[in-house]
């Protein structure tokens, strides 16, 4: 895949990572950055991450043949409705947000002829924000989930696929809906749980903190306005998922109160055997 | 501090290394490992992480002026107990169990006179076990708590905490039962939630789980049996610690369930700003 010009919407963390990763690849000719933060676009410029910054959305997308919206999902619908009619004929546009049926739901139909919207979500990332965090081989051999509905163009699926595998990740195409609902359990439940953990602790109690509750807390420093619009976006799945979670610490929490420590053994192999089969 | 003879009693991840750290740093003329498994004190002796091996406890622990009991928690007391009677006069017996107040309460009368017991958590390790995982700098930087109760003899506890410290560990006293309440929450706690996260991963979503699930859950690889002990020792705060969890979570639940999204945002920035406070 050899892009004429890519455009990147918002160079934090994952927009300065396909940059990096798009010229280190010669994936793509040339790449602007855009964005609202003159600073971070200055960064990912100085980084190598785009070779142009605008602060200018619709100037950016529309000399884009491929543009990659990498701003929180709240602002992504907006975004790409805003610019998508004087994009060029045959402009692919996708995005890198951590949910998709709202996303996809609220752009494909809306769109210009000419002009086609693919949900995507790499699988890569970290708590860390910003373009300094970037790095050239961050999808190398990740996950990207990319959606398709009744209503995607199969020409610009498959552009789409090119594109994250251009960046060294593998994809998997899933409907909107069942990227959301798996999403909730492995990503956006966890998140919730490690800011709960980390809610509670009490001051008196963080130099008794080690690797365990550091890295089960870990995500938890993540965004709080980013992770809120996602929990907004995502919010009947997350429910659903938090209420089987719910369940099942009571389930734990009846071993105890009982002493029944022959079923929390159970409880705790059964968790093991799934922890061991993700690997590191 | 030089010990004549240290004896190690568990050669897994802390036993192996506590004796590849002494070792290094000359804090013991001698190293005795002893345990059940044959094989694994072997490749104890291999890695250099003890001088000798012994099955039999009772040979090792007489000839220690120092002996560090290192198996599960709910294994400390019987042998402590079985083997201190023909100690050598002035031996300082030590643990390095998750848990403190069954542990201490359990052998701190009970002892023959001069030979002394203080209880030590080292909080380091990992959900990995044996002595292949042993780490000659496990401690360096880490804290080390040591008990102190009623019967603690002074000479005993300062040696105790001279010995973590020559390991390259800081200590801090506390009372058996202000460790196991505040490990209930830094520790225990984050262990069930780990478990139950991924007790209800459906298999089909395995693949798609990133750093931040695998952050979250990685404890949960930890010995299901070594954790069922030690949830026994220290059921009580455990309890507390899981409702008071139970109810932060509830309030989350809350906010999505009103949609009340600034409520959310406050949350999820109290979590950030205690996990910003831990460090990496």
């Amino acid at each position: 895949m050899r892009i004429q010009t890519l455009t990147i919407v918002g160079v934090g963390l994952i927009g300065g990572s396909i940059g990096l990763a798009a010229k280190r690849r010669g994936v793509a000719e040339r790449v602007i950055g855009a964005g609202r933060n003159s600073a971070s676009l200055e960064r990912a410029r100085a980084l190598g991450a785009v070779d142009e910054a605008l602060l200018d959305l619709s100037t950016a997308v529309h000399q884009a043949d491929v543009a990659v919206f990498c701003t929180p999902v709240d602002r992504v619908v907006e975004q790409v409705l805003g610019t998508a009619s004087g994009c060029k004929a045959g402009a692919l546009l996708t995005d890198a947000g951590s949910t998709k049926e709202q996303i996809v739901r609220g752009i494909e139909t809306r769109l210009p002829r000419g002009v086609a919207f693919v949900g995507s979500h790499p699988l890569a990332g970290s708590e860390k924000r910003g373009p300094e965090h970037a790095d050239a081989d961050l999808f190398q051999g990740r996950l990207t989930i990319i959606t398709r509905t009744a209503q995607t163009d199969p020409t610009a699926l498959e552009r789409t696929a090119g594109f994250w595998q251009a960046l060294g990740s593998h994809v998997r195409i899933m409907s909107p809906q069942e990227h959301d609902w798996t999403l909730a359990l492995t990503s956006h439940l966890p998140h919730l749980v490690a800011a709960a953990l980390a809610d509670i602790l009490p001051t008196e109690a963080y130099p008794l903190t080690a690797t365990g509750f550091r890295d089960t807390t870990r995500v938890a420093a993540g965004d709080p306005a980013l992770w809120t619009a996602i929990f907004g976006h995502n919010r009947h799945a997350v429910l659903s998922a938090l209420v089987r979670f719910e369940e099942k610490l009571a389930g734990f929490r009846k071993t105890l109160e009982a002493g029944d420590w022959t079923s929390l053994q159970n409880l705790l192999s059964h968790a093991k055997k799934v922890r061991d089969a993700l690997g590191n």
